[in-house]
């Protein structure tokens, strides 16, 4: 189906940078009609409407999903319940919906808490993994999604056409697709994203911490600090809802890192050069690898 | 003394990228008028000559700083004693004698430990804070340190004159250079780039080992996890041994570190979105102040 998709009606709730990017790359492609765009200030839907990202805007999600064959939920996962809780009433019986959060088991929740069962077999959980760190409606673009993974993690319970339509859809924006259990998604992303950025952003405040009027502790902070900790500059809001959802596997990710912490600590304590040799060799092994095998070695 | 320095004979022990780049840079200033360059590599000794980044190139320690007026170790931390116990007997009673190693304290003890009372009087301990993924000589280039710290530890023993013309020789690379203690200038170091790299090594490692044959757990890792690691791509080698050379200081970090980490634990455990806010927010705050007194905001 790569490309062959046609959506008439797509509505997308939150038109910041991941679903001002989804309508302009369906857009783009040919593979979408009309979209409505939804959202809770007027101002900014409007400048969406400007940018030509979105054909028509509504702050009444109700009114916006009436007649949309696909429902695409772009929200914060913070606002994941008062959604789903407003698409049991408004969303049509026939409707694919769909979204874009970072942790699947907790879509799922809120998915089927509110939602019929009817309903509930045309959510369709998807997790696209691009992004970057300006956000809104003006860093959108058609691209974004280009060449990433995709990933759906469709139930039991989920109809085999709505997961069909919405693989196609993010085909579409030239994403790469692929399909798992949502708790498998949820550790992977704990480990490769969300980990991270919990590190990165406890790093700066051990630094934070010490400095006085007298002294700036960042002061000699150069290039790797820089590189290290920019994902300490995400929206604090964004990672606050994203670290709840996805409590129990970042938990299991803190425990495994404070234990590599631990180990490097233990080496240190004891001088052992070669234990310290034998742990950085093997992460930069697998580093580079990983490098290698992803886009031909550029670091 | 502003770019008015002139050395007449340097020499230059480990020529890579640091070492190289010190030869470049002085040369391009009209800083120095014959470098020497010494190394166990003949080879890539005779690379650095044919680059044009020394004038001569010898094996021989002994013969290579016999008459020098500056002799400028830039090998990794962990040659120091080697070379130290070697420039007792080889360099002159005149020669001023700087470093360019990470860790200040570990410099200090290599010369005391091999270094006669007059010669160690003319030792000036620098740290010039620039550097890069990349390294060898090839990688040397004259501005690596134009706009970069260069921190001096000189000690109540140091002869002022020698420490002065060092301050002389940092500022003609175009380095801006300051002087503190060794123990703070370890401190700092410790925090904002000692500790990164092993947090960079053990979040690799913690998460290679959640692979199998079934599962490549690097998969979805996507541009915010490059950033985080790419430190973790330098060189296990260097980066032991300044682990070993600043050990106290870097335990004293790694404990603050665990202590962040322990307290965003908890907080997550507890579901305490407020606490996962303030202190992300707080992190986001330093960091994005600290590059706007860097640079403008840039990260």
């Amino acid at each position: 189906m790569n490309g062959q998709v046609r959506i008439e009606r797509l509505a997308v709730i939150g038109v910041g940078l991941i679903g001002g990017s989804l309508a302009r790359a369906l857009k783009q492609a040919g593979s979408v009609a009309h979209v409505t765009g939804i959202g809770r200030d007027a101002a900014h839907l409007e400048r969406a409407r400007e940018l030509g990202v979105v054909d028509e805007a509504t702050t009444s999600l109700a009114e916006g999903v009436a007649h949309a064959d696909v429902v695409a939920v772009c929200v914060p996962m913070g606002a994941y319940d008062a959604v789903f809780r407003a698409l049991a009433e408004a969303a049509s019986e026939t409707a694919v919906i769909t979204d874009a959060g970072s942790t699947k088991r907790h879509a799922l929740v809120a998915a089927r808490r509110h939602l019929d069962a009817g309903r509930l077999a045309r959510f369709v959980p998807a997790h696209p993994i691009a992004g970057g760190e300006r956000s809104g409606v003006e860093a959108s673009r058609a691209d974004l999604f280009a060449g990433h993974w995709c990933v759906l993690t469709p139930t039991g319970q989920t109809a085999e056409d709505a997961t069909a339509l919405v693989e196609a859809m993010w085909r579409a924006t030239g994403a790469r697709v692929t399909t798992m259990d949502a708790g498998d998604h949820d550790a992977f992303l704990a480990a490769v994203s969300h980990l991270p950025h919990l590190a990165a952003y406890a790093l700066v405040n051990a630094v934070r911490k010490q400095g006085d009027e007298a002294h700036d502790p960042f002061r000699f902070a150069a290039g790797g600090f820089r590189d290290f900790t920019r994902i300490a500059s995400s929206s604090p809001v964004m990672w606050r809802d994203i670290a709840l959802a996805n409590r129990d596997a970042l938990l299991a990710q803190l425990a495994a890192y404070r234990d590599e912490l631990e180990s490097l600590k233990a080496a240190l304590e004891a001088g052992d050069g070669e234990a310290l040799l034998a742990a950085f060799s093997a992460a930069k092994k697998a580093r580079d690898d990983w490098l290698a095998r992803k886009d031909g070695g550029h670091g």
